[in-house]
């Protein structure tokens, strides 16, 4: 088996990660048998013409996803992982690739264009010449600046999303927020109920984090309570995460009366409540749905922490997120904070919070609204006028994301690649995918392209997957039928 | 047992953190006793009065640690956690307390009155106003920002500390990339061999991630590598982490040939070798000693990692750190990187860049050497002045730390509270501790105070320890002498 391992030292894929993946294919596809032996990382290392670190490496990570086990003096066996949990995340590329698509539908983030640069150098200059100066720059809390913390607070209490027992954290945004949740509820193997599809940050985090990670289907109303409600009697999960406002990829929200479905669901099992709510402010049309946490505390209801950030509104690249939740979980998720970069940049916290008092986030956020708007519609004009007869695309109300399926037989992981060479580039449904691919799905995040961007976008994928479904179609003629039997 | 439970809801420690501590307490002084039932939760939460999420996040801490095991339908169990790696990590305080201490010596950090305020608003002008804005706005790559990534990587190419094959990673300070080595190599239960004493930040990351965290003394010259070595041959680590210049607490700075006996004794047993060089650039006085990633790449040599920082120097509320190490190892980190928050903050490595590029850094760095000098110089001083005969102070050429050992017979921890008291603060002994607890020490920073300051506050802690020594002779002295048998 070992002689048909390529690695390429030019390609954008570290050589231990070809290799981790050529051998774990090989033992997914049964090709290294259970109980195999395989080489001793010295020995591979000679034979394959790389680095021993490259071999120990590659070994490594197939030792924590369950692939491989070491006996001391014996050496290292192919075993089969125990748990779904071990499924390894699919990688999301680390690096710009030099060939770059000219017109990019696969990232949720706003577009550079639209960034208040004036507002946001008026903002900086404001906080560095302010008092806070000396403060910023030295070390601060694990809990965050304090005066960013009393703002978020103060106005989550005001618009009622949090109580009097609830505290605030910050994190490096909410990736940092989802992270920290799997390590302090989800780090002995617990059940981790997320939506299906979700955003692959996030299933990653606790996949990583060895969760026993389920998938719970949304449709075009967000997460399907009913199944939620069945997968929380039969595995008893400690949370689940959900995204119940222009869920990413497929831009669905959950109705408020689903919302309150679930919260009595999870409080009647103790199951906690997570809101990943950062997407609800861009809101297109359509009347605005009360978050979870506002709901939660309108009654005896299920625990809940709730997510937010400005970076889908006005500034990815500051790292600033927060979690608001009861005084205790966001006690023990400060611990974890602490031990993990022991606090968030202060610099950025101090030019957020400048920006959302000064009224210029406000400003921004309805120019943002308008462009979104623009936006959104191209995007679903565009997909009824260019995608083949068949394809269905969501229809969200905000956000940055819809989500297409194209006619069945269409595998939108396979064409990737050659809508990338059109210059076109997507992410397909693998990605988003917990226990359920759906292979001809793919979503397009629009928020960071202008309407004639998406337009001519959206035409080269229509041609692209025309062409496809005429091919297969012509090829499937072709075969002779089978025999009834 | 339950009864005699006390919990304080206005103390700063949270009420399950209490709980939690007051349970351990219990188990591991034997009230509780092996293999005894707890309370339900429910039940526990009526007895004391408390919300049952309290009581359920501290089971769920207890059961973390290996303290405590559920079974399903029968209630949680006391058990005795089965590895030293099990041990908690001593808590930090998360908020400062409202009583702050005058004179607070707990802290290794740099001044705020030496902050460098002009140049830092100068440097965060040009940064914001250059053509770069827009770009530090967006999403980042999660190696880091790429002009900052360059910059530091070719001046460690040029200084012979980074090879052809090895990469950068930008990380939220050094406190992120011990998180990040802790879960690429270190989160199945991996020996790790430590410095003892060392800064708890370190240890806390470790033990959190359920490795096995075995100590090393450290000696008037570092890091002892007989012990070093003696401990690779028997316990087979995965890695040590150590500081070999300005260690913190100790000071102390490990001479070349101890290096490269290290290295040569890493190699052989296929450890992997991470340098903690955040005090390096403050050096006060005598001669600079090679990195030890330096070293490394001088010969065929254990593989290492670098990491460093300018935290020490100039800025510590931005949090920008770095490491480097060969490309492989890197990739590893930058995953979990990108899963742990998508990538370091963008204003903040723009700002340190352009700092560090304008020769602002270099300008400030003479100015913190001679403070720090004169500050170092202070506290030597006031030790041999002040505190009690008997007691040693470490002599470092450079950092921010100075480690003190006071006569056997005092306990440095119990101090604490009588010192805050008096104004006065610093960290004992046993917050230092890997296996083995020096109580009667404790750490001196000494760098964010005023060499006035500094006296003063000696002469406090002089004072106080002095007239414990004096009372507890006496008391020796008044008891009756014991029978010979």
């Amino acid at each position: 088996m070992i002689e048909l391992i390529q690695l390429d030292p030019y390609a954008d894929t570290p050589l231990y990660r070809q290799l981790h993946l050529s051998l774990r294919n090989a033992i997914e596809n049964g090709t290294l048998a259970e109980g195999s032996r395989l080489p001793a990382t010295r020995e591979l290392a000679g034979q394959l013409g790389v680095n021993r670190a490259t071999v120990s490496s590659a070994y490594e990570v197939l030792e924590a996803e369950g692939y491989l086990r070491g006996h001391v003096g014996r050496g290292s066996f192919v075993t089969r992982p125990s748990s779904p949990a071990a499924i390894p995340p699919a990688p999301i590329p680390l690096a710009t690739p030099a060939n770059e698509a000219a017109i990019r539908f696969d990232t949720s983030r706003p577009s550079e264009l639209l960034f208040p640069l004036d507002d946001f150098r008026a903002t900086v200059d404001e906080v560095i010449h302010s008092n806070e100066a000396a403060a910023i720059l030295q070390l601060g809390s694990a809990y965050g600046y304090a005066p960013l913390r009393r703002y978020l607070l103060e106005d989550a209490r005001a618009s009622g999303e949090a109580g009097p027992d609830d505290d605030i954290l910050i994190t490096n945004g909410c990736q940092q927020a989802f992270d920290l949740i799997q390590r302090v509820f989800a780090s002995n193997g617990e059940t981790v109920l997320l939506e299906d599809p979700v955003y692959a940050g996030i299933r990653n985090v606790f996949q990583r984090g060895a969760a026993r990670v389920l998938g719970v289907p949304v449709t075009a109303d967000g997460l399907d309570v009913q199944a939620a409600t069945r997968a929380i009697e039969t595995h008893a999960p400690r949370l689940i995460l959900i995204t119940p406002t222009f869920q990413n990829p497929t831009g669905a929200t959950m109705p408020a009366a689903a919302r309150q479905e679930l919260l009595r669901v999870a409080h009647k099992a103790g199951v906690l409540v997570i809101e990943n709510d950062l997407y609800a402010p861009l809101r297109y049309s359509g009347e605005p749905v009360s978050s979870i946490k506002k709901l939660a505390g309108q009654g005896t209801s299920a625990d809940t922490i709730l997510l937010r950030s400005f970076s889908k509104i006005a500034f990815p690249g500051l790292r600033v997120g927060w979690a608001i939740g009861p005084r205790h979980f966001i006690a023990r998720l400060a611990e974890a904070k602490q031990a993990s970069d022991l606090h968030t940049d202060q610099l950025s916290q101090a030019v957020v919070l400048r920006f959302a008092q000064s009224g210029r986030l406000d400003a921004h956020r309805k120019k943002a609204l308008t462009a979104g708007s623009e936006r959104l519609k191209a995007t679903l004009d565009a997909c009824a006028e260019f995608l083949p007869a068949g394809s269905t695309a969501t229809r969200p109300e905000g956000g940055m994301n819809v989500w297409v399926r194209l006619p069945d037989v269409l595998d939108a992981g396979e064409l990737v690649a050659r809508a990338e060479r059109e210059g076109v580039s997507y992410l397909p449904g693998k990605y988003f995918a917990v226990g359920r691919v759906e292979s001809n799905a793919f979503r397009l995040s629009f928020a960071g392209l202008a309407p004639e961007e998406i337009r001519r976008g959206l035409r080269v994928l229509g041609q692209l997957f025309g062409a496809e479904l005429t091919r297969l179609r012509s090829t499937h003629r072709d075969e002779p039928a089978a025999a009834l039997v």
